[in-house]
């Protein structure tokens, strides 16, 4: 293990953490709530200790597999743990515990909250609570290969450990290059949204909160009622972002560069649209009795839809009351997620569509066991490995989401809130069903609930491994 | 295609069929409620058109992968729609829709019932319904493997086709005697059970329906209450047969062959039984205080997590009252079923530890990325084939589960009664959770659900492909 470099790069994680905490110090004064000291000690502490640690450059800047997937592991915990400090130093969320599931659950962009009152919140604490969704989206590993160039052509292990779906595409050569395109795109798609969003009505720091939710596909919303009381424009603006920022950005490399055809035959962001579309519609024939005009019926449909399959969870209806048809479609948008490369959670409409095909492949092998294809996505036949991969991860998804079942269920709540707690954990979604619905928050369950589903945020964000690297025996053996 | 060896094992099947219906006429007779006279109609046909289809033999006796599947759905089909014949018939179930059901519900030994009064049927016709069972659990094909030499080394298909589990190990080198033994085996282990009910104070006729039941791990009892009225020394004795029907039964013959060792090494058969105790203690840990007597507590664990293993579905409690984690627990056995090679229905306890291994193997090659490890069962590596089709197996099943599902949730009964009902009957097993509870039977559903379901468990009992090779269009290309 090149221990050295897995130090190195949690300093530098520690030292961005702690630069991104002066943004709601900035915040606090605006306000003037006095909430910006609590963040300014944190920063400062992480600011040091990033400075000091950053000092000693290692000469072996390589990273394998293995280290890349430990120290992604390693620096999502710690940015976690700092980030939550200032919530529980502050007082505002006073169990440790709590503020390390909303902390979690901020940076993995899940939106799960434990807080029943978020508009007693400070506006600085608000603001940090959205800007983990932001930080998270695209990643803080990912953010680093941007700012920070680093020899050692292995960088492509610390990405692909962070982005999410079965394999990582370099746009460009250079890691560096890529990841830094993929946060020019993200910014952009989020200021459009903040400028969309203030033509709407909505001031500037609502606006802001918003789009970072938006953008990281994380929930959290500024109001107790989520998006209940937002007009149709609003949530028209966002439930079309959400669809934005749940497709696949090497879609917008595409249109940037202006290969607009590549963009659209994009195999995985066609499924999504479809899928999407057809689950909008369906819902909408099914809940259309419930409202009084359709336009409203729409809307809820279209944005329930895309808020459970980009996995934000901003709430702007209460889909619990909603028909058994529209909760099974719901159920399975919470599990296949959004598009891989995207800033959305769930296994991924890439990994559904291998999936597919592979059964496909399978049912034809039977029929015509001579003509032997190969899976092919885009056109290019699909790696084995990748394909065992695809499989393999969703045996590792069932085995996790059971262990977490098993132990949430001992707080014997009812069947359906157990279930899909742990869906909408696992998946970076937030609200689930039943007693842990739209309108409702994740505060009444039991602290060992809490810490399961705290885990679940991170294996779903970092998809499974980089987590479960760190529970292997073997990893700690010489 | 082999179009005359497909219609030549046809005509077997129906003549076999029809043979075996001749023995609920002797039980008519017997019991004089006349209702034999539909069932040697149906017979008569049968042996009739068998003889006439079988008289012409066809040269060509080998069968391919394919036409192996395809025949397998098909016997599984006309078997089906001639064994409800008499129950329509007679009148005993009026609608076609029903009988078809709760015939299709006996061969595949699922044990989901449309009728609310059990007793108020004839002898006779509960006889055929329990005997069903028999036929379906060790299946009708290994049944005419067993009876008739055919040539042609591929009869190794039609038993894959029929057989449950990732591979089929012949027995012997003879798949004719392989058959035979596993028949053996199947008949002294009905009969065994059939003496222990005696004794315990049933009389004839109810302790062959339920051992019956058992043997094919069916599940339809003789009584409305299904077992809730039974003592607990009937309860142990069916509880431990329903462990029995579900080992794999590789390891009978491995004890008949005195191979002791090998018997209980068998990796599958110790992870059956180490899941069995551990989910009965931790069940029995949870319904403890809901129980006076902790022998109650325990028989009622242990009979509840059997007949959920074994797919059997005979209910001795209603368990659809207890506790979140014994509910939990009991929908994961639903899925994973029994042994691979035993009467037992679900995705198959083999599958599953190949699933388990796979992912320890994943998380080792991210550790260890220069020990590449095979994934290996019973010492022996397994091919990556076999490997393969077991995740594939996994997408498929998805996929179906999936799909009825969306079309079950259409009658908009709850959740938790849409998804068990689905898992209930794609695996085999009978009762599910809510409105189809262990006190309650399937009649009230749609005709539509009814069909879904009814498709659910043939694809559920043949393990999927001989049914979807029957819907797949390149089949009927020439």
């Amino acid at each position: 293990m090149n221990i050295h470099m897995i130090r190195y790069i949690l300093c530098q994680v520690m030292r961005i953490e702690g630069a991104l905490m002066l943004l709601p110090c900035l915040i606090s004064i605006v306000y003037g709530d006095g909430e910006g000291l609590y963040y300014g000690i944190v920063a400062a502490v992480l600011i040091c200790t990033g400075f000091v640690g950053c000092h000693f450059v290692p000469k072996d800047q390589s990273i394998n597999v293995k280290e890349g997937y430990t120290v992604t592991g390693l620096s999502w915990i710690v940015m976690s743990v700092f980030g939550c400090l200032p919530f529980w130093l502050s007082g505002e969320i006073p169990s440790f515990t709590n503020a390390f599931f909303e902390t979690v659950s901020g940076f993995t962009t899940t939106g799960a909250s434990i807080l029943s009152d978020v508009e007693a919140l400070s506006h600085t604490a608000l603001f940090w609570r959205s800007f983990t969704h932001w930080i998270g989206g695209m990643g803080v590993l990912v953010f680093l290969l941007a700012l920070i160039p680093m020899s050692g052509g292995s960088n492509i292990n610390l990405m692909k450990a962070e982005s999410p779906g079965p394999s990582v595409g370099k746009l460009v050569p250079k890691i560096r290059k890529t990841a830094l395109i993929l946060y020019v795109i993200y910014m952009i798609l989020t200021l459009i949204e903040t400028v969309l969003l203030l033509f709407g009505g909505l001031n500037l720091f609502d606006s802001f909160c918003l789009a970072f939710g938006t953008a990281g596909t994380g929930g959290f919303a500024v109001r107790n009622d989520s998006f209940m009381s937002y007009g149709i424009y609003i949530r028209w603006v966002v439930a079309i972002f959400m669809f934005l920022f749940g497709v696949n950005f090497n879609a917008y490399y595409f249109m940037l560069m202006r290969q607009f055809k590549k963009a659209l035959l994009m195999e995985e962001v066609r499924a999504y649209a479809c899928i999407v579309t057809l689950s909008t519609l369906i819902i909408f024939w099914k809940i259309l009795p419930m409202y009084e005009s359709s336009l409203t019926a729409l809307t809820d449909s279209f944005f329930q839809v895309m808020t459970v399959t980009s996995t934000t969870g901003y709430g702007s209806a209460d889909f619990d009351l909603w028909p058994t048809t529209a909760k099974v479609i719901l159920c399975f948008l919470m599990f296949m997620g959004a598009c891989a490369g995207s800033t959305g959670g769930g296994v991924k409409v890439s990994r559904l569509v291998i999936l597919w095909k592979s059964f496909v492949r399978e049912v034809q092998a039977l029929i015509h066991p001579k003509i032997v294809k190969k899976v092919k996505m885009d056109g290019k036949p699909l790696e084995l490995d990748v394909v065992r991969s695809t499989t393999v991860f969703l045996a590792t998804y069932m085995i996790i989401f059971l262990a977490s079942l098993l132990v949430v269920s001992l707080d014997d709540y009812d069947l359906t809130t157990s279930f899909t707690a742990v869906l909408a954990n696992l998946n970076n979604i937030g609200p689930g069903l039943s007693l842990v619905g739209p309108t409702c928050n994740y505060g009444f369950l039991s602290c060992l609930s809490k810490w399961v589903l705290t885990f679940d945020m991170l294996a779903g964000r970092l998809e499974l491994y980089p987590i479960l690297v760190l529970l292997a025996p073997s990893l700690y053996k010489k």
